[in-house]
């Protein structure tokens, strides 16, 4: 799995998690709800300004976002 | 301080610890030198395919890049 699948698959099931719509999440991130959807299904590549924006908007740490992501991946059997 | 340029900070910051020269991380990282440079300045924003070959490069987990990025901007204050 690349790393933007894995991170739109973090990002909607935390988003659901919160109750929160694409289009809700959209307006507090300042973001478009189309490219909110396009991240969700892994077919944009994040940033890092925008992992921060989605943080914001979702009330979490970034590096929480990040740290699901890479264990979805399983990256720390890539180090070891 | 922008995202990109606490990242540039932190990136520069573990590489240097780690002894490694802008040529050595891009070669592991399979980047181009030109680009390690411009991330480290800050005049990059990094997606987050960049992200994890950095991380894999330094042999850390991308959240730790994340999270020095995050403290060095103070983003804790931002949520609460």
């Amino acid at each position: 799995m690349k790393e933007e699948e894995a991170f739109g698959l973090v990002l909607r099931n935390i988003r659901m998690e919160q109750l929160l719509s694409q289009e809700q999440l959209a307006h507090i991130c300042e973001l478009d709800r189309t490219y909110i959807s396009l991240l969700e299904r892994g077919k944009r590549n994040p940033t890092i300004s925008t992992i921060f924006k989605l943080a914001f908007g979702l009330k979490i740490m970034p590096s929480k976002l990040i740290n699901e992501t890479e264990k979805l991946i399983g990256f720390n059997s890539k180090l070891f």
